[in-house]
């Protein structure tokens, strides 16, 4: 299906379900929304923090439609989104219209669903999606560079690769360099501070087989981790795993400059 | 002589000439300084228009030393400063420490000087520096990309290049990506909008001889330009072709991603 179609679906009610493996071939993003206060600060945060935080549009205040996504509305064509208040989760919702403000300022961020497409192509096996999960993702000790109010660790995601598969998988995801790019860390999930792998602080637990690796790429969910230190009065996000479809072609990723 | 040293007499006010030609393999650059609320949208015009807009370090509020030049202070160590009001120039002066707000966000803005160290050492002769002047540069009619209150056309700096170069100039900025990179334009002038190439806007005039054809590269000066149109109460910039000089390598930025 089509990612015009997709988000129709979506912005109708007709989806709930995390938008992992849908319109396949299509960049899906990241949302964070945030008054234009925080605004400077926060792409600042991005551009010095570019591994979890690749930004691929900025909507400026006023501005709710993408300019990559044909007759959008970043408002309602996501699935599930999270209304935090003052660091707080307060509610989660289908439709941000009614907590909508003229100074919102939005920010689409790259997601790790651009080079698992390309992993899924080389026929590297992706169990989450397999088992039909969202992605495991994980709070670090990796800190971030601070920018202004925002600071924290990083967020990750983990997928169990073959150990056969490992080196390929670097070698694909370190020529998406502006969507996360290759791993941060491969391998023991302790020297990152990650203390039970069964227990992951977003998405779905996946279990890890005797011939795999935990690999750990930078998360788009890293932000929502700053965001809430800092406090802001309102902040929307979309739920992880349950992203926004854009128009563009992952492949427009690779290689980029 | 080293980038320290070169610092160290600009800010005693030994130096007062343009800085082109200095510490020869290091990184100059443009100073765009403007209050915290026009920070936002200037460095999303920035990131929306790279090729006259490269930012190479952003200091938050309340900073204005350099990470990328040690013991700086980025209110002294520029030979002279243009300040601005409300959209005019109202004064130069070579120390800005009186005008300083802690509201002041900063920002490092590459310059076209990091290329011609390259095609100096590619025997590509560069006549503005052979006579000892300031690179002419001149408005256009351009259009850079629109972020909230900044818009306006594309400035750019002009070199005469001889006709059997020109091919190898090309080759050799366009691998200065985010540094400028290659030319916006070759040759005729009222292509871009340029009614008479013997008065440049910013810089000094420089003769065009028979086997000589003009090329023009994107120029850091763009942001005044689209400041200017903005108005805001104060912005404090480095005087056209007198630089913040860095400790960072041009070589950093050759191919840089």
């Amino acid at each position: 299906m089509d990612a015009y179609k997709v988000r129709e679906r979506i912005r109708s009610g007709q989806h709930k379900k995390t938008t992992s493996g849908l319109a396949n071939d299509n960049v899906q993003a990241n949302l964070v929304v945030l008054p234009k206060e925080y605004a400077f600060d926060f792409l600042l945060y991005a551009m010095r923090n570019k591994t979890p935080i690749p930004i691929i549009e900025v909507l400026e205040d006023g501005k709710f439609k993408s300019r990559y996504a044909k007759d959008s509305d970043i408002r309602t064509d996501i699935p599930f989104y999270n209304i935090y208040k003052n660091g707080e989760l307060v509610d989660t919702v289908e439709d941000v219209k009614e907590f909508w403000q003229d100074d919102f300022v939005s920010f689409l961020i790259g997601c790790s669903f651009t080079f698992e497409d390309a992993l899924i192509k080389a026929n590297i096996p992706l169990k989450h999606i397999e088992e039909n999960k969202n992605v495991a993702m994980f709070k670090t000790n990796i800190p971030t560079e601070r920018a202004g109010v925002f600071h924290g660790n990083m967020v990750v995601s983990m997928r169990p690769i073959k150990k056969e598969f490992v080196d390929q998988a670097v070698e694909i995801t370190s020529q998406f360099k502006d969507m996360h790019g290759g791993p941060v860390h491969i391998g023991d999930p302790s020297a990152i501070g990650i203390t039970d792998i069964r227990t992951p602080d977003y998405g779905e637990a996946i279990e890890l087989s005797e011939d795999e690796v935990p690999v750990f790429w930078g998360c788009g969910v890293t932000p929502q981790n700053a965001i809430l230190q800092a406090k802001p009065p309102i902040m929307i996000s979309h739920k992880p795993g349950y992203m926004f479809i854009t128009d563009i072609n992952n492949e427009a990723f690779k290689d980029s400059k």
